[in-house]
């Protein structure tokens, strides 16, 4: 049994972490650098330990001071929360040599999840469908030209060590295929120290679907159903919702069975997601996987009713998993916004400042997943995720009204906000009709500026 | 179909209202006092009227003037919220008349179940269990003899026009019967203008189970599970759960059987509750029927997923339930606190003053339903409620952890609260174990004095 939890986080996540090891009376261990030292999640926690100054790498990414930590206050576990250390093989490692429990997959399966050309290789062989590419990394440009003339164009030169949209490029011919291959490689070179790519075919403007699984030691793999996380700039998630209402059941169902086998495949333990592209005729191809917890987590929490984060907990604590398969509840319908200090105005300039008031709207159906407070200084070292604010209702219709209802209601003052920009979205027609794809924000913007 | 509806109450139970109205595109009125110029429902509210001064029967009593708005402002409803107007024949009959749709049962209705003696025989004609008690009012003091004699004791002098305990005695032998039912009397007739009384045996310690019913206008009734509110402190409540889980299931079925007879028997339209006591081997008898909103119905919608006050709303629309009896769920377990500004410590004293800071628990599980905003000044002219902590989780335990941890985390820095006591109530063995009657607080208190 775990008794006391380290959270290798800040933020919003630290709070929803150290939140549900309150509820299961786990002690907490919360760390922060300097400039965090007000924040809410060291006043939340049991515990707090300053591991460096507000550069990442002497603080939240320090892997020495934050294992030192942990063996200070005697924490059995560490929880690393998202970003960060969440998917660093390397730090898995260190912890399993100093006995500290980490609350997530092991080291194997992040490391493999984390080279894509791999983890790509991985799924062909599990039979998981993923669009037509290079067979394995390109490593000279006659090789890209090759690549090239058996996948087609458009295509993606993607970085191995990516994600999240960093180190890729597009490229829709014959002449854009010498720079953008460089490039790629240059901008993988640069931002992951490795500059492995490989390619892709480009499928445009698709959906983007993913599902949720836990896996427990014992070698039980479920799902927790879909979430649609579509609208997306610059590949960074804005809103996402539980279920995907606009889904053929075939391709639902398809899309578990595909998601339960990738990760049983990879002997997947804790809770990870399998990211999906979705074309126009519902054809779904992986294109990554997650392993660790999600920003968009609770959307999945409010429709099935399982605390995800308390799961990857008694799943470290290796106690089999008590939910089966069937009694997966998929009820009623969740949608999450994001709220962040940014001005959409200024293309999205991260905003810092002191929250001078503030006001989150309650009442029926709504849950705000947050780490401000009033007289709270944002900061600007770190993402600029203020809140989260979900909402739950019976439809989708009943689910966009309150939300609707909750944006108009919120007041953060002090800093500028992307709310108006949420509404926008919220109110425009082809979310509403459910027929939006990965174009929905760009679509709006390019709208926006001709108005 | 209702476009305006008028909101003729403040504070938390304004705000519930209006954020339902907001939710289903329906426009809203808020009517203030002078000193409510500022309140949040005034805030949230498409339009506000002030109808007079801090004074109840000058503004919130003030039917002249709530009419008066509600026709000025082209209102085509008026939700009355609970307390106040909520049970007032005679301003229903007022609404009818001005062609203004009261969202809420007949006038009938309301005045059949305000009087409590002629409710009780109603009851007894519909076959629904009663204690024991005297046949209709009993005028004199020889009829008490007589009555007492049939009865046995201990037993109750209540009040036919009371409830929630005004104008009740209680009475343990022969000796104390004369002083207690001509006190009783004469209170009845100093708080409601009516000196009216009937007798009941007093079951000592019961627990209060009540029944959430929904009717609509063609006839159809069910109900929505049952909820405990035995935390009560001088018959008021403090905390409430549902469903109710030491429970047998025969008595369960029984108890919706006799609530929806109850119901039936009076041709029930709307939101309402039937309360009833229940002993210890589990007999259980109707008290009262309450013909409005609760300020617990909550934990009814985080167990069911229905929101009463959208129901409400859809009756008075003269819309048939869309929601069959087969169809209403009972999942997971919550739990509601009533957060009040008084100090347990001087006797619940209530407390005013300004909300220098402010910071309300949220996470998964977790709802608040409140008025409050920093800044905001409590003032004394109102009831003390100043928000109420909902929470749900899969099971009591979880639900019962998930409140401690969120009354830890409050923050209401300003007022003096009941945040303390409450935690004190949660961390109470008798409550914990799910063995606590209407006792428990008293027995509570007693044993702090004893400490």
């Amino acid at each position: 049994m775990i008794n006391k939890v380290l959270i290798a986080n800040r933020g919003e996540i630290a709070v929803r972490i150290i939140r549900a090891c309150r509820e299961l009376n786990i002690k907490t261990v919360a760390i922060y650098s300097t400039v965090d030292k007000e924040s809410l999640h060291v006043m939340l926690a049991d515990e707090a330990v300053c591991v460096g100054d507000h550069r990442l790498e002497n603080s939240y990414l320090n892997q020495t001071a934050i294992l030192q930590a942990a063996l200070n206050t005697q924490a059995q576990a560490i929880h690393p929360g998202f970003g960060f250390l969440s998917e660093n093989a390397e730090f898995v490692r260190a912890c399993e040599q100093l006995d500290i429990q980490f609350i997530g997959p092991s080291a194997g399966v992040i490391e493999l999840m984390g080279d894509k050309a791999n983890a790509r290789q991985k799924m062909i062989e599990a039979n998981v469908p993923v669009v037509k590419g290079s067979d394995g990394l390109v490593d000279t440009f006659e090789d890209a030209i090759e690549a090239a003339k058996e996948i087609g164009f458009p295509l993606l030169i993607k970085a191995s060590a990516g994600g999240g949209g960093k180190g890729m490029r597009a490229c829709f011919n014959q002449d854009e295929l010498y720079d953008a291959y460089h490039q790629a490689k240059q901008e993988a070179q640069n931002a992951f120290g490795n500059g492995d790519v490989y390619m892709e075919y480009f499928v445009q403007s698709p959906r983007h679907i993913e599902v949720q699984v836990l896996g427990d030691s014992f070698g039980h793999v479920i799902h927790l159903n879909e979430r649609e996380c579509s609208v997306q700039r610059n590949n960074q998630k804005m809103i996402e919702e539980a279920p995907v209402q606009n889904l053929k059941n075939e391709t639902r169902s398809r899309l578990y069975e595909v998601a339960v086998r990738a990760a049983q495949a990879v002997n997947y333990v804790s809770a990870g997601t399998l990211e999906f592209i979705m074309d126009h005729e519902e054809n779904f191809f992986f294109i990554e996987m997650n392993t660790r917890i999600q920003v968009e987590h609770p959307v999945t929490e409010m429709i099935t009713g399982i605390d995800i984060v308390k799961e990857q907990i008694k799943i470290a604590e290796e106690r089999p998993l008590e939910i089966q398969q069937i009694d997966v509840e998929r009820k009623g319908h969740s949608l999450e916004i994001r709220i962040n200090a940014e001005n959409p105005i200024e293309n999205f300039k991260p905003s810092v400042g002191k929250i001078n008031s503030l006001h989150f709207p309650g009442g029926n159906g709504v849950r705000i997943d947050s780490f401000l407070y009033q007289n709270y200084t944002v900061l600007p070292f770190y993402d600029s995720m203020l809140a989260k604010l979900i909402t739950y209702a019976p439809s989708r219709d009943e689910a966009m009204e309150k939300s609707i209802r909750c944006l108009e209601e919120i007041d953060i003052d002090g800093v500028d906000t992307n709310i108006e920009f949420q509404l926008d979205i919220l109110l425009n027609e082809s979310f509403q009709d459910n027929v939006y794809t990965t174009s929905l924000v760009k679509d709006i913007l390019k709208e926006m500026k001709h108005v």
